[in-house]
């Protein structure tokens, strides 16, 4: 048994200053060592943060009633908890880290609450919104490796909300049969896809529960600036979770959940008489191009890899191991 | 406007290293700088946590979906968010930190999520239990200054289980109407309070929840040893929250919420034929004595702000100031 190596403490008199080190100790009889790491730096650091800030009673039942408020909030259509991860930086955090980009790729965004399984498969030139007051926005984009390669077959996730704002799960009698501003496509074997949308609006995230409380009391606004969400899939290359931003957006260095990055803001275009023709679109219609770019799980593993041992270093503990792709410290390895 | 004052950054091409300090200046917008303070050591620890594990998409997911079922297991009767904080030990160490103690007063514990408001006030005396299985008990107690002065008029709240580990609440068809192994008391003018309860037996917190599962992955058990719970209010006076625990229950060195102190584990008695007659209780009726021991406010206070500043020293930034008994750099005062 692996638990007769444990030192299992005597937990009695325990105090301030020996708390963390005992419950980390008796935590540590998980026979599964990523979570014991994991579970001893959540600790550690949720112990740290009482410490340092020295954290009222009153303090602490405002932070229960607060973490009660926001589980009670999620539906299935509510993710209250993305949010609030989302509005403190650690989803875009996450991202970062679990999906490190070399430079010659697209990066990476926050995914948002608002993803769903609901979107079907359809053709390339689909209409993804069926919106009558949405902007119409003709989309020509491409999939390729770094080396410049078209990847066909990767299946594109792509979700917008309507033209005031709101994604069609966030409407109260939807059913989900009837998914709208959401599409599956495949891209080609020139690794285009191509459909029609709506141009994206801002919108505020939902406001009316906890977390938009909380932004009230730090005088932040909830908006996010016009963007369109896409998610990439093809076997042999790292999951592609993004979005692409509106320049010029008054939102768009002000994001509420931290998502825009440079690269991914993009102006807008005109269709030409050339794209009137052959993709069936009025004249005037906005144009959106961008070439995407994936990278090999192959790339991405070394990479994530590279940045783990970094990061143990850092932590001054330099002797781990990956085990599954995240760092474990080699004295929790059997 | 202070908010003129405030550097608002240019949220945009966020990164690992770089979003921590986004978010943070973001969140300084707020005019409370006690807020300010505790967000930012909040959001650098879970960025830090994030950082040091290399936390993957899934394991955030997991962690955000655990969240979501400790919210969701929350009732008015049970609060699943406080036995998460009891069983990481952050409730202990918030109450050594908000309520520190001298030597030669009565150390505090860990306040559960049973007590109750429902609790009736009692004459000196009274039967707080009716379980008809409980083992009688006599408790005869009494409160005291740290000099040893009677305190008189004190508030004492007392809450047990019953003999089968369960509080009143805990029954499906409790009400409030009719609380059980609760009761108020009001010291006499020598400080003594005294009345009939049962020896208290061991229990497990709930661990049909999430935090039950938690504990099952973690090789924990669920088990508090035997205990009576006890918080005093007395203006003038530190309110005290507290707990005796019984010598050599099963679970005293491993109580699941790492409640037990030394000075809190008390050897029960059995009464002399003085006490039958006094206190009309049959012969061989166990019996508990204890006297507690309350700290000013003052003293309270004095400790308090002490400690305060060694932490805001340990952490670099001695340069701070106290604002209603809590620290707040002095960079973030205005």
């Amino acid at each position: 048994m692996a638990s007769e190596k444990l030192n299992i403490p005597n937990l009695k008199d325990l105090t301030m200053d020996n708390i963390t080190e005992n419950v980390n100790l008796i935590n540590s009889q998980t026979l599964d060592p990523r979570l014991k790491y994991v579970l001893e730096r959540l600790v550690s650091h949720m112990h740290d943060f009482a410490r340092e800030t020295r954290l009222s009673t009153k303090e602490w039942m405002a932070g229960i009633e607060f973490l009660t408020a926001v589980g009670k909030k999620c539906t299935d259509v509510r993710q209250e908890f993305i949010l609030l991860s989302d509005t403190l930086g650690l989803s875009l955090l996450v991202d970062s880290i679990d999906h490190p980009k070399p430079s010659s790729s697209t990066e990476g965004t926050v995914l948002g609450p608002y993803h769903t399984h609901d979107a079907q498969a359809q053709i390339l030139g689909s209409a993804i919104s069926d919106d009558p007051d949405g902007e119409p926005l003709l989309c020509l984009c491409t999939v390729r490796t770094t080396s410049g390669k078209p990847i066909s077959g990767a299946k594109i996730d792509i979700w917008e909300t309507d033209s005031k704002g709101s994604y069609d799960v966030q409407y109260e009698d939807y059913s989900g049969e009837k998914p709208d501003g959401r599409a599956v496509l495949i891209s080609d074997d020139e690794g285009v896809f191509w459909f029609k949308a709506i141009v994206p609006v801002p919108y505020s995230i939902p406001h009316d529960g906890p977390v938009g409380k909380m932004l009230k009391s730090l005088g932040r606004h909830p908006w996010r600036p016009s963007h369109m969400h896409f998610m990439f899939e093809k076997a042999g290359f790292d999951h592609l979770i993004t979005a692409l931003y509106l320049r010029n957006d008054p939102y768009e260095t002000s994001d509420a959940v931290f998502g825009v990055k440079s690269s991914l803001v993009v102006d807008l275009g005109t269709v030409t008489p050339e794209h009137v023709k052959k993709y069936d679109v009025k004249e005037g219609t906005k144009l959106l191009t961008y070439d995407f770019v994936l990278v090999t799980d192959e790339e991405t593993n070394k990479l994530r890899e590279q940045k783990a041992k970094e990061a143990m270093e850092k932590l001054g503990r330099p002797n781990m191991k990956i085990v599954e792709g995240l760092p474990i410290p080699m004295e929790d390895v059997d």
